[in-house]
């Protein structure tokens, strides 16, 4: 199933309704990704889930509420895997790294949702909040276990933040490959303060041990 | 004279035309301050020159023209006084923060062109790359002094800029306060391998020395 048909996937058991407020939702990701949050039309997203404009409105008042349940939806859906992959983890530094290259990973393999959330970003003030709170925990957190050494205030969080913004477009243009979310982990922690060699170490660290899919068995026809 | 009329004040030894066009520039710019450089149109600039519409296409071919015209002079602005305030200076240490320092405080006192500028530095990639040329060469001017201990790519320049330009946009937004520029410039020297002390010595160093503008002559009143 691709992921294009997520929320689709998620109500398929519920109602005729909510199958089909959940398909305009999929629509809205593939049409926003394709065409940019703001040219995106009403026509295009019921067209796109392969519905009259009519039923558009029956679930959605406009564009604008759509969005803002799109937006909210993938945040939500964001936040869900990203803490899924941090849990059980205290260590601020290894938080902030894994946090940085998690999301930045988790927006480029859902490419059409890494962008569409990219655009909001900026569009949209509440998101900015949600995400500054996110990360100023963390930073919090750093300072408190001694590995950080600078003031943590909005305007640390903007500049952490713009780091991680900054990447996920370079790995979205093309200038940049996987390597981007190490290479921006590791910037991050020597700019909180922690020495370049262990920033280097933990930012560079595998991911394998936080993958949360189970490694496949190894082939039985190799031996150990 | 107000800042708003530079170019008409420049050109006005010149003949009547190059004088129109500087004040087409000149109401350009205050046009894209306060209405946004998508949302400005010729008919306003016109008349915030005191021009008939007929008058601005004597001088530009249409909007985009114009815009491509004030975004380069003010570029080269910026670049000017950028360079009256570098000149010398040859540790690559200073020359970061100063540059962070300087171009956030140049781009706030010129708030008009600062808005103009910041938009069209995300619209226009030719901007983009001059900016990062510049910036380019302080960063492997600090390698090769030994000071930067960081890889210089096109991601380290991005990610070096994106401090910048989030700084300016807080100090915009009005969540930081004149100080945006010294607290960039430390993040950046932390995050390129300057170690914390030295980093703070130099970001937060008065700029006094460094003003263009002769010092004031001590009161004769006040004893030595």
């Amino acid at each position: 199933m691709p992921d294009t048909a997520l929320f689709a996937m998620r109500a398929s058991h519920l109602g005729k309704s909510a199958r089909s407020r959940a398909k305009l939702i999929d629509a809205a990701l593939a049409v926003f990704a394709r065409d940019g949050l703001e040219a995106a039309s009403v026509h295009d997203i019921a067209r796109h889930a392969g519905m009259a404009n009519g039923t558009f409105y029956l679930h959605f008042k406009d564009k604008d509420e759509l969005t803002s349940v799109v937006i909210l939806l993938v945040a939500a859906e964001i936040a869900r895997e990203m803490n899924e992959a941090m849990a059980g983890i205290d260590d601020a530094v290894e938080r902030v790294s894994l946090g940085t290259r998690q999301f930045i990973n988790i927006a480029c393999t859902r490419m059409e949702w890494g962008s569409a959330y990219f655009q909001a970003f900026w569009v949209r003030p509440e998101l900015r909040s949600e995400v500054a709170l996110y990360m100023r925990r963390d930073l919090e957190r750093g300072v408190a276990q001694g590995a950080f050494s600078i003031k943590v205030d909005d305007f640390l969080v903007d500049l952490v933040g713009a780091l991680v913004i900054a990447a996920l477009f370079a790995r979205m243009k093309g200038t940049a490959g996987p390597e981007a979310g190490s290479k921006a982990a590791e910037m991050q922690l020597r700019l909180l303060g922690v020495d370049a060699a262990h920033a280097h170490e933990v930012a560079w660290r595998s991911l394998e041990s936080r993958s949360v899919v189970e490694p496949p068995d190894p082939p039985s026809s190799t031996p150990k």
